[in-house]
């Protein structure tokens, strides 16, 4: 489970993570949620808006998708894939809390991602293709009061070698 | 559910369903798990491959991912989220007794995504992003033995006007 | 020199020539010169707004980039590149006129690609990534006073049939 | 002109630039050019070959293409559009003597964009829509006998830092 803010580098180290990786693992997050729900426009999805400050307000519809998202997640790694979650836990504990509900006894390794604001926040201009303030507002929210068993930081570290890490954790925790 | 080969306009009805129905629907589909497994190179994904003529080659360890990723899908529905299937019966009657044992006892409507084979071709040269031959070699192929409560044909009919008739049937279903 | 509103089927006739024709062609558009400028949000990119009815307002800015963007382009075609361009003429007659300024004595064949607006608005939807109201709104006004050699209906005709009967008449052209 | 071999992060310094400067830049590249040829399969473009370790081998059909495309893009800038060109000089000194000659007497900033061979190579991984090997293949392969206003170097430094040093030169170059 990888959490961490927007333009934070997750999916780079789960790309990372799947190269590395003896077997073939899925990497799947929020984004593909949110490309599975409808959209009323080019910018909004049912249920969230993204104001353009970067915050990102959630509604009720969301949210029940999300939930029943979250349960079809945990089905795939109960039936035995294994899965990369590409997270932002804008509920901070409350959404891990979610998560460790639906996972229940399966084996999972909290991985907060890190990235300094201001770093992040220049990575998202130079991606040319998020909401501008995203990675600033989610840089530290995102992480408070989640509990990890491993915390990486893109800020000065590469994706590839972050994901060593992980992976170094995974097969250790495994043993 | 909606079965159709290549091309065959099944992703254009989805997101017309997206417009219309009244609630917010997910659509998932083979493309969603495709992206989601690990890419050895541009073309190539673990446990699949794609001939040169447009046959998908599928082996084992793709299975076990689909065999997991159909749980996951069918848990979605279970937790109540409303999903559309995007999908490609490379078994034909094989594949749809899969989804039939996960689904279980969910109200399902099997809807047939058919299209002419040479008008299926011409639109995936159109599309430009296709490897050229699989809309022609899975045209009949996905539909082998399998049973639908409801078949549009693309060939001559819209995707809106395919997305209409699917609706009406499952407005009606649920009456 | 294809032109026509959006969702109007451009894009599919273009990359049908390009499969159907001996030499290779390049396939330039707005969408290229979109793709070029810089984005102020996800939504806007520089002098061109997006109204949320699917109107376009084309301000200074893009007009000035438009007119040097386009010597471009004549400019491949002047240096011996076969160049389809796939264009929107949101001014008509005056947008014909300013190609042709920069096309001077060059060989082109006008193509005006129509679609009946409901048609084209129905397809606009299956697309799931164009801002909704565009494909009415333009159906009509790209045509207004623009003079063709030929012109195609993708409303009961195929991309790849639209690009036989262009490739036919361009062939008949040169001869 | 940005040059850099593959992964080096030339696009994430153009897209910085077009937000820092304040003009309107446009941004063109090697990619939009490859967008614009014809697909023969989802891997090749006309002319062009992408080597399993990531050689690029270009042929005389792109060679042609090439010559046409550059002539174009030096004709957008003198007709007024600032470019940002985002290149790849596969044939390093020959390669940029072709702009020198297109570009004539107009002011050009020619900027070396480079990152260590192993930094890029994993950068390329963890973007999962490269071809392996192409970074490493290229990583001086395309500075050989390349004349620089500017050199910058994204192993240690972020893209947004080093559009502001480009940015910081060229308009000290204009006074």
């Amino acid at each position: 489970m990888l959490n961490g803010g927007s333009s934070s580098g997750k999916s780079g180290i789960a790309r990372c993570l799947q190269a590395i990786l003896p077997d073939p693992w899925l990497v799947i997050g929020v984004d593909t949620l949110i490309r599975a729900m409808p959209v009323s426009s080019r910018r909004s999805v049912v249920g969230i808006e993204f104001a353009s400050d970067g915050a990102v307000i959630v509604g009720a519809q969301f949210r029940a998708l999300e939930a029943a998202w979250i349960e079809g997640v945990a089905a795939m790694a109960h039936a035995g894939a294994r899965v990369i979650v590409d997270e932002v836990f804008l509920g901070g504990a409350a959404s891990q809390q979610r998560w460790q509900q639906a996972l229940g006894p399966l084996p999972v390794l909290w991985v907060g991602v890190r990235c300094e604001s201001a770093v992040a926040a220049g990575r998202e201009i130079a991606r040319g293709d998020r909401v501008i303030g995203q990675a600033a507002s989610q840089a530290d929210m995102v992480h408070q009061g989640v509990v990890y068993d491993l915390q990486v930081d893109t800020t000065r570290t590469e994706a590839l070698a972050c994901a060593r890490a992980v992976a170094a954790r995974a097969q250790a925790a495994v043993v």
